[in-house]
């Protein structure tokens, strides 16, 4: 208890490492504690040092999975460019992280996916600081002009649906040969363009009053 | 041999509603022609006269399952009406239908789902029918000024893109909490409003042009 935080972060960093070789090797399903104090070559009782449950390790894990994604979305919510820019870099950044994470080792990210599926409590609170993220853009879009007539909270959760097969890992491997840059470029044009409520679309041009 | 076809299309008829049965009790993998014959009370050779393999049987399961789709698909491009209207029930008619067998029964839905997932190819030639009729009414839509700037595939797969949740069945069950009719329709009245190629959104708009 005396050493300095460094080394119990050095050593966190560490037994992360070694996870994600034991995850790589043979999958995220049987890890534990007691496992990894063995390939660490550490007592069990000194892995408690480093992280105090199984939980705790688990939680550490997709700290580290979701921190290069966190960067990206306070970089682009702090930056104070042009909002259309920014709401672009704010999926295209990080559906390009997680296309080139995906394609230099297929297996190892898919079996990251699996363990978060196994751990979803864990995995709904960076999806929900996500959409913290995204409230933010969309309220300085609105204060532009953008997505008339809905809510923060509407407009959020059709962004999300729209763009499902650029945010959802699974559903981005699945249609692996279908996504593109260019693709999500042409759909974020076209929320900027044409994400409003429906009867501000029915005011504007009533020909689309007749949809539903 | 010398029976009328009704017969056996009857005959057809009976032994997919035993096979739905067999279905909801046990799931359909282990699903074949012996196990159907004895839930008939029909000798094995007898059975072959109405499905000639068991690729046949899972054919025709899949054929009654699309079929309502189909239905709703030819309808919606055969009818005359407004484009606008037709776009938005070509989709929402077969999300609601989807969602109603979902909600009317929902573990024989994900069952079949599973049976679809085992017979990918069945389910492709689907798939693609349904491209094909949407690709009829991009072209119709592009006539009236819509998806300026795209190819029919691009708008095709772009639509597809951006309706997964409304779409895939499987993204409908994750996400049932928030699919609804509404959302549906901001989403296509988004679609008719805003989708077109990246230059042409940045012609008429050019900040646009600060997006990618």
């Amino acid at each position: 208890m005396a050493r300095p935080l460094t080394d119990i972060e050095a050593g966190k960093a560490h037994l992360l490492d070694l996870i994600e070789h034991m995850i790589r090797e043979r999958g995220g399903a049987g890890v534990n504690l007691s496992e990894l104090a063995a390939e660490a070559g550490m007592s069990p009782a000194n892995i408690y040092r480093f992280f105090a449950s199984k939980e705790a390790l688990y939680e550490a894990v997709a700290e580290r999975w979701f921190a290069p994604k966190i960067a990206i979305m306070e970089e682009v919510t702090a930056d104070d460019g042009p909002i259309e820019k920014r709401l672009f870099d704010f999926f295209a950044r990080r559906f390009v992280l997680m296309r080139d994470n995906y394609l230099a080792e297929p297996d190892l990210f898919k079996r990251y996916l699996e363990l978060g599926d196994e751990h979803q409590e864990t995995v709904r609170g960076y999806v929900d600081l996500g959409d913290h993220y995204l409230a933010i853009l969309v309220a300085q879009a609105m204060e532009e002009g953008y997505f008339q007539g809905l809510t923060i909270d509407q407009a959020v959760s059709l962004i999300n649906l729209m763009l499902l097969p650029f945010i959802s890992p699974w559903q981005m491997i699945e249609l692996m040969h279908s996504v593109t840059e260019e693709k999500l470029k042409v759909i974020i044009l076209t929320m900027l363009k044409g994400l409003e409520a429906a009867n501000a679309a029915e005011e504007e041009r009533p020909r689309l009053a007749l949809v539903g």
